[in-house]
C-alpha cells in the first residue's frame, strides 16, 4: 500500500561544493523536510564522502548527472570557478532548472554566468547567502546556519518572476531573511561591511607580525585584539579573489575610511578631546544600535 | 576555643572603584582564600551597594579608612582620577601598604602617581591586567576574569623587591601570568595591540554610519563585520583618555599601520594578486599561529 506524500519544495537538489556553505544548504532543507533528494559535486573525493557520512548529500555526481536531474542547483564552490562549472553543466541543462550561488562578490559572477549561459542565463539566479566565514568543510555544516541571516538575491531582467519566488521561498524555508537588489549595489555595499574590514584587518596583522618585537605585542594582545583580527585568519586565496574581483568599489571605499582616518588623527593630533569623545561616542552608539539589532551578538 | 587559622596573603584589600576590574580581582582572591577582608570606596552609593550585595566586598568605606586599614589597594577607576585619588590617600597611608592600579596607560599613571605621592612613592607599583573591556560594573565581576591573562607590571625603582614579589604572587593567585616591563615599552605596545585597533574599528564604524546608505550597509553587515566593529561599542570617555594619555605613542603606530596600508592598496590598485595572497598569508599564518597559543578563541 502507498501513501501518498506531497512532493518536497525541492524534488532534487544538486549542491556543487559540499562545504560549509552548500552543506548547511542541504542540511537546512532536509531538516524542514523540503527537499527530496541532495545530488553532491565537487573535486575532492574525500570531502565527497564526508558529505555523504554525515547525511548531507544523498549521492556524489558528476555535474553532467547533476544537470540533468537537478531541480535547483546551488554553486557553492571558490567563486573562480563558476564560469568553468556554469560552461560544463550547460549542455545537460533541463530547461526548468534553476541555478543559484552563493558567491561574495555577484558582477563579476553574473558576467561570468552570461558568457558560460548564453541563451540559458535566464536559468541562474545570482546569490549570497551572508552567513559563515570562519569554520569551513562539511563537517562545519549545520542546519541552522542561514537562521535569522541574510540571503541578497540579485536577479536578472532573464530570470523569470516564478523561478525568483521559487528561489526566495527555498531560501526562507531555511530561516533566512530574503534581499533583493543589484549586483553593483551588492558589491559596493560589501566593500564597504565586508571586504574593506578584511582588507584593515589583515593590513593591522600583517604590521604587528612584521614588527621586530611582534613576539611581545603578540603577548600583550588581548581579547580586543581578537575580535579586531579574527577575519584576518580567513582563506587568503578566497580573499585574494574577492579583493581583485571587487577591485574598484574596495579602493574606492578605501579613501573615504582613509579621509575618517584623517580627521581622526588630526583630532589627535591637536590632543582635542571634545572632537575625539564625539567621534567615539558616534561610533559607539551607532554600533551599539546595531549589535541590538543585527541577531549576531 | 579558637582554631588557629594561616594569615591570608592579603588581610585587608582595598578596591577603589568596584567595577569589573576590582569586582573580579576582590572575587579572585575571596574565591582563593587570599583575603581576609576586602573594603570598597567609590563615588557611586549604588555601584558599592551593589557590589556589598554580590559579596565582592566586606565594607564600605572612605578613602581615609581604606588607607588606615589596608594591607593592598587597588585602583580600579577610571584613569583621569589616580592623581586625586593618590593624594587623598598619602595622609592615611601606613608605611607597609602597598598600592597599585590597573590603567591601560602607564606613563601618565607614573607621573600621576609621582607627583601625588612624593617621597612615598616606592609604596606605588603601578600594573595593568589585560582582560575584560566588553562588559562593565560589578555584576560582570567574576572570579575567572583573570585566569590565563596577563597582567603586566611596570616597577619602579623605588618599589622594594619584597613588595613586587608580593604583588605579583596576588595576581598568580587570581590565575593571571605576570609580565614585567618599563612604563613606556608597556604604552608603545599597547598602542599597537590596543589602542590603534579601537582606533581603526571606531574609524571604520563612524564612516559606515556616517554613509547616506548607512541602514542598507547595516542591513548586509554580518558576522566578520560584528567582530571587526566589537570594540567600537567600548565607552567613549575611557577610550578618549587613553588615546591622550598615549597619544605620541598611538600617532606613532598609525603611521606604521598607515605604510603596511599603502602597500596592500598598491598591491590591490596593480591588480597584483600574488602580492596579495602573499600578504594575507602572512596575515592569516600569524593570526591562526596566535589564536592558537593565545588562548583567547
Amino acid at each position: 500500500m502507498n501513501t501518498v506524500v506531497a512532493a518536497p519544495l525541492v524534488p532534487v537538489l544538486a549542491v556543487v561544493g559540499v562545504g560549509l556553505i552548500g552543506g548547511s544548504f542541504a542540511a537546512a532543507l532536509k531538516e524542514r523536510g523540503a527537499v527530496g533528494r541532495v545530488l553532491g559535486v565537487g573535486r575532492q573525493a574525500a570531502t565527497l564522502e564526508q558529505a555523504l557520512e554525515l547525511g548531507l548529500i544523498d549521492d556524489i555526481v558528476t555535474l553532467e548527472q547533476a544537470g540533468q536531474q537537478a531541480d535547483l542547483i546551488l554553486l557553492a564552490m571558490p567563486v573562480g570557478a563558476t564560469a568553468s562549472i556554469l560552461a560544463q553543466l550547460r549542455p545537460f541543462l533541463r530547461p526548468d532548472t534553476i541555478i543559484t550561488d552563493a558567491g561574495s562578490t555577484k558582477v563579476n559572477v553574473v558576467e561570468a554566468a552570461k558568457a558560460a549561459l548564453g541563451d540559458r542565463i535566464g536559468q541562474f539566479i545570482p546569490g549570497h547567502p551572508i552567513a559563515g566565514a570562519e569554520k569551513t568543510g562539511p563537517q562545519a555544516a549545520e542546519a541552522g546556519l542561514y537562521k535569522g541571516r541574510t540571503v541578497v538575491l540579485t536577479p536578472l531582467d532573464e530570470n523569470p518572476s516564478a523561478a525568483r519566488a521559487f528561489l526566495t521561498r527555498v531560501w526562507e524555508c531555511c530561516g533566512a531573511r530574503v534581499m533583493v537588489m543589484g549586483a553593483q549595489v551588492h558589491d559596493t555595499t560589501l566593500a564597504s561591511v565586508s571586504h574593506v574590514p578584511h582588507l584593515l584587518s589583515s593590513v593591522f596583522m600583517w604590521q604587528v607580525a612584521s614588527a621586530h618585537d611582534s613576539d611581545l605585542r603578540m603577548a600583550l594582545a588581548g581579547s580586543g585584539f581578537r575580535d579586531f583580527t579574527r577575519i584576518a585568519a580567513g582563506s587568503p586565496e578566497v580573499w585574494r579573489d574577492i579583493f581583485l574581483a571587487n577591485r574598484s568599489a574596495v579602493l574606492s571605499e578605501l579613501q573615504e575610511v582613509k579621509a575618517a582616518l584623517s580627521r581622526a588623527e588630526q583630532a589627535l593630533q591637536n590632543a582635542d578631546g571634545t572632537e575625539l569623545q564625539d567621534f567615539l561616542e558616534h561610533a559607539a552608539l551607532a554600533r551599539r544600535f546595531w549589535g541590538s539589532r543585527s541577531g549576531l551578538t
